[in-house]
């Protein structure tokens, strides 16, 4: 049996934190890469509470998950309402999740002042709940919000919830700081009150980082005798975050001996994975996965650390997906690039010169501020045209962009105007836009549909803007990341430029040229 | 005596972090706020590493500190080097601080492998260039640097070191995490360990946050009997960075009862200060000071909030300057703006209709993606159009820009044009610029000047531009901060707006009609 078991939340309580949204695709595909990396359960949402949830596990009865086991979140029961009318309950069940998890109230001040019912009701609430769920077949994770601090305010009430959850057959009860308040050296104590006192069941550690210390408070929780911890990627969460995922594996594998996951070296991809997904940036500082975890600035020599390298690095860079002097390939290293090319169905050998050639220019880009990881269409016309297979839709003459702004009252002009041969006939073209980007892309289709009918059928659907370098202002660099659909397939395109117009341009042109190639064949 | 004393570091080990620059006087202002906060040690830079520290130093020399004490931070003497004879240590006692720190090495490996030295010069090294110091008359703060691996590596060893700088006279050992791998646990024994057999110096704590664990293991030294923290503002610092005092003074004085800052309700504007001056983004979710760290979102009913604070609220929200429910307003508080507009001697009474019109537009704009922190220009103008006391120095007709790109090897054009009248006079002119907005910036100086002259001797010296929100493609906010001197002073305006050439304009007026406003007097 495992150590410790990885409980993800953050397809629940990571989309409760400010600026992390995921539509119910990205959902799915981010669950399918937890369930690849050996994430053991997968919190899916809360069906209770809106509809998209509803409709989130409806889709993913068609996930085939090879390890991981998906959860539905939701509370107990009402107060005075039995558990089989409980509306809420049944769509828990509905869910038809291997896994339930039900959280409850630990602490005897939310029992009487927000929930108004009596400790022993809550009990009942409690007890019941989990007893219907295990009655149904659910394996059930109970988690005791507010733990914490309700045991700090009546460690007996506070216990007696959790022996509730025990009666009715819970099987882990995790102890949830719900409020992020609570010190390393308090977690350890209680946990190892809670295992002392309820030795049946296992127990879970939930944190929160509002002290900075939710991957130092679910370590102390291990310590303390917890074998199940909540957590989510890049700690994204409400307000300060849940506890860091990403920053806690590591420490539990290679720093504390404990195997829970069989590939830590993924780890970098994954985090960057969901960052591109929820279109949020990369924070450069992130321990282990962050661009800079591991590189070697100010007064440090080079020579030094390439003698003795483990004196300037806590952990092996590589052990984790990243690597030493990230500055010269900010990306997930070579392989990573010849994995990607053969899933695209793009023969690249390792070693080749074309393979070289197609690693060089990547590294280069990459330099300048590109990421492929959300760009796969970007990437793609980069090995097509290393490949050979590569044939020019159009050559540009020129492109203009205007903005007019007039005294208060009156809407600004957007205008765009676009000149360019293809097979040596020229066109000229001028569209309006709601904004210069916009006038940009209707502008450039008008002048290639004379001759690529075909391109009626695609349309830009998503358009993603960010500074990828704001401290220097002459050399503060725009990355544009553009998503082009044809109804059927997406794919993502990038530019990077000092200038956002340009920047948008080489997006834009890249969306339309990949699908021009594919038809061409 | 306080019972933790707060080592400051941001001047220094914060800078080795990526994308954290200070200029000169950057640096002196920042110092003049943490003294201000209750800092009690500020580190300012190593005069040995390069010239512009020696600078800051010399020009440090009149920062009139009220509370700080200032330290210079260097190495210990060279192997086989008389401590008179060693030029960098010659340089330590030429910044003339009170306080200076120097680190030695504490792992045997490194002393044998990278100094090349026997442990016995490495002992005299350290307790050599300590004496020194201290027969110069100053403080001094020995850095144990890779203490906790080099403890692990041979305690017998790294306790030697710490010995041998006792031995010298140190005032403080500091055990340094510095390759940030260390668990709070091992921290806090090690620190109990160093405690007892070296029990007549103070222990200090410095660690780096390559595990999510750099406030954790601060925390741990403390309770392990250390007396002294060593961190920087925001957590600033290389690779991961450093322990965040942003967030372990709050823990210290709000939840382990340590007194260590007089009025810890400045931390947020503190946080912001540097975030704004080093041109970094606020971290939203940021422990403490961040926007979202108080934000009730989620399933969370506001009423339940409202009526039982403390059980959703691990701390009071305004013990650290921060609100609940931020996003009404972002900034720190209606006060914050009544002593700037003091500051100013422009007079705001409280509670009186023009200081409430002020405080109304200073939300309704910070709920735009405005911040005012590094913008007092803007502000300035803004109370002054509230006091009645602005005359409007132009009215725009229009203005407009363009960018056109030719093909590859021809240079892009930019050009903007300006329409505005003064007291009716049209004026209509044309330039062009390196871009967009420098186009723009000189083609307005040009209309301007034919009845404003003045502003012949004012220049634009600073431009940065941020992303506000760039989750919400069509929605997302930019962010333009410019700096204008007048060759004596120099003042900081601010735009927002979904458009980047709009957003320029609007920070470009204000700092040349600040100006105009001010000479008219």
């Amino acid at each position: 049996m495992k150590p410790v078991f990885l409980y993800d939340t953050t397809l629940r309580d990571g989309t409760q934190g400010e600026g992390f949204q995921l539509s119910g695709l990205d959902k799915l595909r981010i669950a399918e890469r937890l369930d690849a990396f050996g994430i053991d359960y997968i919190e899916g949402g809360w069906p209770g509470s809106n509809p998209k949830d509803v409709e989130f596990f409806q889709a993913a009865k068609s996930l085939k998950l090879k390890h991981a086991k998906l959860a539905a979140f939701g509370s107990t029961r009402r107060a005075d309402t039995p558990v089989e009318q409980d509306a809420q309950v049944r769509l828990l069940l509905e869910a038809e999740t291997p896994v339930v998890t039900i959280f409850g109230k630990s602490w005897e001040l939310q029992v009487t002042e927000v929930l108004r019912t009596t400790p022993e009701e809550n009990r009942a609430m409690i007890r019941d709940t989990v007893a219907h769920l295990k009655k149904h077949g659910r394996e059930v994770v109970y988690d005791a919000e507010h733990f914490f601090d309700g045991y700090k305010d009546s460690a007996e009430h506070a216990l007696a919830t959790l022996q509730a959850a025990a009666e009715g057959g819970a099987d882990c009860l995790v102890l949830c700081d719900t409020n992020g308040g609570t010190l390393p050296h308090e977690v350890q104590e209680i946990c190892e009150v809670v295992r002392a006192r309820i030795p049946g069941t296992p127990v879970g550690i939930h944190t929160h980082n509002d002290c900075e210390l939710a991957v130092a408070n679910a370590v102390a929780a291990v310590k303390g005798g917890a074998t199940q911890i909540q957590g989510t990627i890049n700690g994204y969460g409400e307000r300060t975050g849940n506890c860091n995922l990403t920053s806690v594996i590591p420490i539990l594998q290679l720093k504390m001996g404990l195997t829970v996951v069989p590939a830590l070296e993924n780890l970098l991809d994954l985090s960057y994975y969901v960052d591109d997904v929820s279109n949020n940036p990369h924070f450069a500082r992130a321990p282990f996965v962050g661009r800079t975890a591991f590189a070697h600035k100010g007064g440090m020599h080079v020579n030094a650390v390439k003698k003795l390298a483990r004196s300037y690095e806590h952990i092996v860079p590589q052990s984790v997906g990243n690597s030493q002097n990230i500055l010269v390939s900010e990306l997930s290293g070579q392989d990573n690039i010849l994995i990607k090319a053969d899933q695209l169905g793009l023969g690249l050998e390792k070693g080749s010169p074309v393979a070289k050639a197609v690693l060089q220019k990547v590294k280069e880009l990459e330099h300048e501020g590109y990421s492929f990881e959300a760009a796969g269409g970007s990437l793609e016309l980069l090995i097509r045209r290393e490949l050979g297979t590569y044939t020019k839709p159009f050559d540009l003459k020129e492109y203009h962009t205007s903005f007019r702004k007039y005294r208060d009252g009156h809407e600004p002009v957007c205008e765009a105007t676009v000149k360019l041969y293809v097979d040596n006939t020229p066109e000229y073209t001028v569209a309006e836009g709601h904004g210069v980007v916009n006038a940009l892309d209707v502008a450039l289709r008008k002048a290639l549909l004379p001759f690529y009918p075909e391109i009626e059928a695609i349309s830009l659907v998503d358009y993603k803007v960010r500074i990828v370098d704001g401290h220097d202002a002459t050399a503060a660099k725009t990355r544009v990341l553009i998503e082009t659909t044809d109804g059927h397939q997406s794919w993502g395109t990038i530019g990077v430029s000092e200038n956002i117009i340009e920047a948008s341009w080489i997006a834009i042109v890249d969306g339309i040229d990949l699908f021009l190639q594919k038809k061409r064949k």
